[in-house]
């Protein structure tokens, strides 16, 4: 229960009691138990020295011991207040309670008034940074996952090409890569499946529907799975018929800065100098105005999370991070063309979790 | 702009200078702009004696303003501190800002202290209970949105039904379903679509998977969808093959359970009086052990929202609100059966959103 230790750490040095920590995902990260409690109280509370518990509804019980977790689960009942549930299961250590670390970019101004009442004189500080830079660095443990999602992500996109032909809709194509995705073991998407074709390539965050495929059209996928809690994330561009000789230009910009930003990761690089190398191939082709997002974001529980890696980020990347890197060019008057892999900072270099092949393909229309 | 002169009556009554509300369901309920903004601020401000603005990430003005909204939108970019450019937008105006109204069980504790920073002096108070009870409460253009949204999910459900055969699987007719929605104007589902077979029926929150339907079984669908923003949620039972004598007596217990609390419904009943009297019928036929969850809940924006129909609630029904009522049996042994409508009270009694037969339909097998 390594997680624990590195929060009791932080405890020490910090010199506070405890923490209670309530991101669902974070209570994931630090307790292997991943629920999704609604209005209801879930948490994991360590404290400095004695013994840490989960709180949650009584029916997970279960679930959370079969998680793996070791320690005193507290259960708590809809007929009761799971505030008072907490505070007696705190007390019963007879340990101090007077300075406890929550997550404040989380935790509601309601829940903390209600610390403050059970706690009383509680001083409330934040852990919020602390637990976003142990999630930055990766176990072997979680990349074994990882690359799991990735290669699921991977095969997702070899249904997706298989999918299209003419006359099919976006929806149709999606509907039948998320039914072979459930079939093989994903827990379900990590977001909402993007498949987009013709113009709608050009719209970074457009919503697939009817539109039905025709040739000449590019279709982009953007989607990701999540294998025992852990996210993938990948986009490919491909080509329904011969493309033309601009929208391939674009292609091959793209795929050429993607691939530069790739070539530059190792540790002691900092996170905007990858931005920067990929904006550059895709500016110098001329068409710089059309890639409107950062870069890349990182990855792993949640699909969404540190490092961001856009233009103003100074982060050092060190070994152990996983991120996205995903420029795109959106151009309304010839195609949208995005290319997504999800990477990880290696001792020397980096590693490609996402497989599916890049050189632009041209399914026969 | 009704909803924003309630707020402004709530702001008068209890002397306070603004509100700022930043739950999207609220924003929507207050704005008539729907958005997600994950991390980024939106927001709607509202002041005593000045005009109100939305605050949003800058590309989403254009879409806020198509939605309706005839106030200041003021947009913020990604470079800039939204906050800042919220206090600045807030004493252009002015005004007093020295008591402010929040959700405190939304706001977070950094957003909060982010206020106090901002707003020197500043008494933070809530809002949460005001907007709950004039939720509470739909009008007839929501009430419209609401019909189409049940008028839906009752589609669906007869899309689930011609959809039952021997061998397919759950998550095979889930897919045929959330299809077919998509194509009829869906947003999107409300929620996790739940197809359930046989044994698995008996599972209130049991997942759908590659279960393969069998003679004998009972399908339990539970399903709804979002319709300009309103939410539908229906559950219906049925017998694929000539049903065990055991399993019609669940069914019907059920069923009259579900038709004797819609009955009870007027305004000046208690919300718990409709839990009881759905609850004496199953446990007076010998199977109160096996109905394990509250009656119902409020539907509306959001797919849980107030009232919650349970046996400790005395809330007094009003007209307009919209709430669930589905009881249930979940017998491992025999079958799991659940039937659920959406609901509205009238002056003087209910009227019934969903409208799928509730009379045990048998799929020829």
């Amino acid at each position: 229960m390594n997680k624990i230790q590195d929060i009791q750490q932080f405890l020490q040095d910090e010199n506070l009691d405890a923490a209670l920590i309530t991101t669902p995902d974070n209570v994931f990260y630090v307790s292997g138990f991943k629920s999704e409690p609604h209005e209801r109280l879930l948490g994991v509370m360590v404290f400095k020295e004695a013994e840490p518990f989960v709180i949650c509804p009584l029916m997970e019980v279960p679930d959370l011991k079969a998680s793996g977790w070791n320690f005193e689960a507290v259960g708590h009942q809809d007929t009761e207040d799971a505030w008072e549930v907490l505070a007696a299961a705190a007390r019963k250590r007879n340990v101090s309670l007077e300075k406890i670390a929550i997550e404040k970019s989380h935790l509601t101004v309601e829940r903390m008034e209600r610390m403050e009442e059970l706690f009383e004189g509680v001083t409330i500080s934040r852990i919020d940074e602390k637990l976003n830079s142990l999630r930055n660095i990766k176990s072997e443990d979680e990349l074994i996952k990882l690359r799991k999602a990735a290669e699921l992500a991977d095969y997702a996109i070899e249904v997706g090409c298989k999918e299209i032909a003419e006359g099919k809709t976006e929806l149709e194509i999606l509907m039948a890569i998320e039914f072979e995705m459930k079939g093989k073991g994903a827990e379900k998407m990590s977001f909402d499946t993007m498949v987009l074709s013709g113009p709608k390539t050009a719209s970074p965050h457009g919503k697939p529907g009817s539109r039905k495929i025709q040739k000449g059209d590019f279709i982009l996928f953007d989607l990701g799975v999540v294998y025992e809690g852990y996210c993938s994330d990948i986009t490919r561009t491909v080509a329904f018929g011969e493309p033309s000789e601009k929208q391939r230009e674009i292609y091959e910009t793209v795929r050429k800065a993607e691939q530069a930003a790739i070539d530059l990761v190792r540790p002691g690089v900092k996170a905007r100098e990858l931005d920067k190398v990929a904006r550059d191939v895709i500016t110098e082709a001329g068409y710089g105005e059309y890639f409107t997002h950062r870069l890349g974001h990182g990855l792993g529980i949640s699909v969404h999370e540190f490092p961001s890696i856009t233009g103003t980020n100074d982060l050092e990347l060190q070994e152990g991070m996983v991120f996205t890197i995903e420029p795109g060019i959106y151009n309304p008057e010839i195609t949208g063309v995005r290319i997504e892999d999800d990477v990880v900072v290696t001792a020397d270099g980096v590693e490609v979790l996402t497989k599916f092949p890049k050189e632009l393909k041209i399914i026969e229309a």
